[in-house]
């Protein structure tokens, strides 16, 4: 792997991509299969449509393969370059982690995604979805590993668990001598099982309780567009907000029109004691709600005394994804970006922006709400390491 | 501690120099104290040694301090700085981690360096020393509490474990919540123990074979120089050679007058067969010799068909930590260093000089042989994480 070019690596994704489309009956006469015994093992329609993979479907994931193809190579980089007080020449350079295992639950689609990332940037990876959607992960794979042994590549650079029992789970799980890296995607019940009983480092994604915070001197319609969007555009994603949180010199005059806005688009809202004063249609939130990650048409809204409050609440029950404060005033902004531990610290912008292609990086694997390694959104520079390269002449220490 | 200005935490670490100088004597009867069980526990000389403090020594330890204080701060740096395509102003800024636990041995100076780096990079640090160096621990770490006091910060930020039971060890190791990675400072043993217990995010940081190979176009002079100084020049710590690897071609002219002066420096060698063909004094080695940190006047020496078996030896046995290649071939360069997996290579250069120091980092808090966040020496920038800043005009997605 480590010896690959980035033109083997393109040419590689690019047969992938090709092969997909190409293939797309026989993936999608695959995915038949794990539909009919989802089906039958009682699914849910949200959760079947997940699952579900047609020529558009097919056709999408391909177009995100040559994406990922037409990336900047992540490796080679020369990140530091200095000739060090010995003489010797020193280069700091970006180089492939080695293996990295993803764990995933139903959808599909992860597997091309995560097979192109982590090839590109020169990792071998094991995947291990769930057992829902194994046959059509393997007719993707498969195409992946053709696309591999075309080119004269060791097809295991892709590796697909076949349905591994608890046991091979863990086994993998802390297998620190081949495995370098793990990456669970999915919910947070998957997040916390893969923390919980992997040896292997692991970097944790996806948890994301947001917060807006509105501030005294917030223009109030841009308020409004804000958190309209944070919290409605697309509810069930990480970088959705939750909380919302007032300065209580503002509530007064934004709390019932957004309020009224958010019931006018279907949300329900949990609030502490003075924000239940402003309606009776706002629920009693305690700190169950300031903690829970809903993922749907539901925040809670606290009124709180002033920006160093709102820091206090957001440090109290937030996850250090991505936070907001509407304001006019510099001096909150900076309280509110010196003070909060989190990966994406917005200042008049929507939360709905912590996003790997909305920064640029071209692609995501994940976003990582730890602080070791990789923060905020993760790209294929994420998804490598360095090493030093000294050259000398003769150099002793 | 996120809101502290260099200035504060300058202040700080010049007043924790000035008073190990002044307290010196009450480090010293603390000390003594130490030195007297841990004798009376028949503890060896050389543990002794290491354990042992006095004037000399706390006055280099204070300088070490005051060499902390003076480097650039590693906070608020500016990594990236990018209008993304939404309009937003992106800046990817470096900050603190959190709070660093380090788990050490026996060497009272351990607790210095690592309060100064672990608060000049603005974490909270948590000491948890070996039971033998507690008391003088508690002396140096008071003077720091002390002066973090009067600059008017929690003297918390520092905080030394009190002689833990092993559950309450594995219950810190465990802490995810409030504890944000933890570092073990010490051997093998101590290291493999950390790795194995921690929930925690670990850096791995230590263990080092070391291998140098004497290519067949190699300088022997400058070969035999470059090997006496890795092995040689301080063979207790994890930059040492433990292993010389010759070229086959190479091993006729070379193996005998390396064997020759490595006696002479009495250094015990443990052969492959073809090795011990050259001298009757080298013994009969084995895998586990190749696979074994010495960290004494020992090593291995092997010869291999040529550069590519070099690659397989190092990849097999080494532990990804820093590799030498003593060669005038450019090719033979090029081979070594795409395909070997290590934090640092060097061509032509004693492995000697993996060092935080050497390397212009100006500090060390250890060297990582690991991949994830930081590989290689580690100053104050691998004590820090960073967050996205994000200035918007109201932007939506």
């Amino acid at each position: 792997m480590r010896s690959l070019s980035n033109e083997i690596r393109s040419a590689v994704l690019r047969d992938f991509a090709y092969g997909l489309v190409e293939n797309a009956e026989t993936i999608i006469a695959a995915n038949a299969l794990d539909l009919a015994e989802a089906q039958a093992n009682g699914m849910s329609n949200a959760m079947l449509d997940r699952l579900t993979l047609n020529k558009n479907r097919i056709d999408q994931i391909a177009e995100g393969v040559l994406q990922v193809e037409h990336l900047e190579d992540p490796l080679g980089r020369v990140l530091e370059e200095r000739t060090i007080a010995s003489g010797i020449h020193l280069k700091k350079i970006s180089t492939a982690i080695g293996v990295i295992g993803i764990i995933f639950e139903s959808r599909p689609n992860v597997s091309a995604d995560c097979a192109a990332l982590c090839f590109k940037s020169g990792n071998a990876c094991v995947l291990k979805g769930g057992k829902e959607s194994y046959r059509s992960c393997k007719a993707i794979t498969d195409v992946m590993k053709q696309a591999l042994e075309a080119h004269g590549v060791n097809p295991d650079a892709l590796m697909l668990a076949e349905k591994p029992s608890r046991e091979e789970t863990a086994e993998f799980m802390a297998c620190r001598e081949y495995v370098d890296l793990l990456i669970p995607r999915g919910g947070a019940g998957l997040i916390q099982a893969v923390v919980k009983n992997a040896k292997v480092p692991v970097i944790e994604t996806g948890a994301g309780i947001c917060h807006t915070f509105v501030d005294e001197s917030a223009d109030f319609d841009m308020a409004e567009r804000i958190i309209i969007n944070a919290k409605c555009s697309r509810p069930s994603v990480c970088n959705a907000m939750e909380t919302l949180l007032v300065h209580e010199a503002a509530a007064d005059a934004f709390v019932p029109r957004i309020v009224k806005v958010m019931k006018e688009h279907g949300v329900i809202i949990y609030g502490d004691e003075k924000a239940c004063a402003y309606d009776p249609e706002i629920r009693k939130g305690n700190e169950t709600n300031w903690a829970t990650e809903y993922d749907d048409l539901i925040m809670n809204l606290v009124i709180v005394k002033d920006v160093h409050a709102a820091v206090d609440h957001i440090e109290t029950y937030g996850t250090h994804h991505s936070e907001c404060i509407v304001t006019a005033s510099r001096a909150s902004k900076e309280i509110f970006f010196k003070d909060i531990d989190s990966a994406c610290l917005y200042h008049n912008a929507s939360t709905r922006f912590t996003d790997g292609f909305e920064f640029g990086l071209g692609a995501e694997i994940g976003i990582s709400t730890q602080k070791l390694h990789a923060r905020g959104p993760m790209g294929l520079r994420e998804l490598t390491t360095y090493a030093y390269h000294l050259e000398g002449k003769g150099e002793i220490r």
